[in-house]
């Protein structure tokens, strides 16, 4: 069980912790640096969720250096537990926000032509976001949890 | 492992399914019911995928019905494979439509305000819809796959 790639503390799982925390920064990034994302309630969701699941990789990843360094096991009963429910939960939302975005931008894009529109909207971000976070939907099934 | 509630074949599992069918063909008539959901690409998703959930639930409630009338054994491999597979695909396309939808939705009531503008808007059937597919994915986890 332990050789299997993508488990705590192994270099797999760090690199796949990386890889969440830098789709999740940028579709945060992403998001922040549209103007006026926060009038739209799908926005101000993904950039909360992609905010936690920053914060929670980053700390697994930093879980990860340790063990990798000092050579602990990360796989005790009650460790594997939190990872997997923490896993799940960051996962669900990230995907509902991701969905939701998605929803709005195709909105926005293909339906009330609002892009064409309103230039002053910030089309390009809110694509560029959604398409980080659907990114990072595709590490998350990759952590064997 | 046949005493599980909810295992394919069982009485429990026959009527997750049904609840799963009926929370389905729900959101499907409150979205077919909506005039003009069709020039909203989220809403056409969600009855889609509404519809492919509606008839996967259908199909296994017969075939639960079939194994109670008949005494079978639905536990062999490949048919609980199937199950498990069958199960994922469609609570994850139900799940990601019902997440755009409610996008869309709270867009047009809290964001745009595009419910109070114009009065056409079939709101109410809108948010019905989304509703009955999130109870649908509230089911879903239930079912012991």
């Amino acid at each position: 069980m332990r050789e299997m790639a993508g488990r705590p503390g192994t270099w797999s799982g760090l690199s796949l912790r990386v890889g969440q925390f830098v789709f999740a920064a940028a579709s945060v990034c992403a998001t922040a640096s549209a103007l006026g994302f926060a009038a739209y309630t799908a926005f101000c969701y993904l950039i909360a969720s992609m905010g936690l699941q920053a914060l929670w990789s980053l700390g697994l990843a930093c879980l990860d250096c340790y063990a990798l360094k000092f050579k602990k096991d990360l796989h005790s009963a009650v460790l594997v537990s939190l990872f997997v429910v923490g896993d799940w939960v960051t996962a669900i939302l990230s995907f509902a926000a991701a969905c939701s975005a998605a929803g709005v931008v195709v909105l926005f894009d293909k339906d009330i032509y609002a892009c064409k529109r309103d230039h002053l909207l910030p089309c390009g971000k809110f694509e560029l976001a959604t398409t980080f976070a659907f990114f990072l939907g595709h590490v998350v099934p990759h952590l064997p949890l």
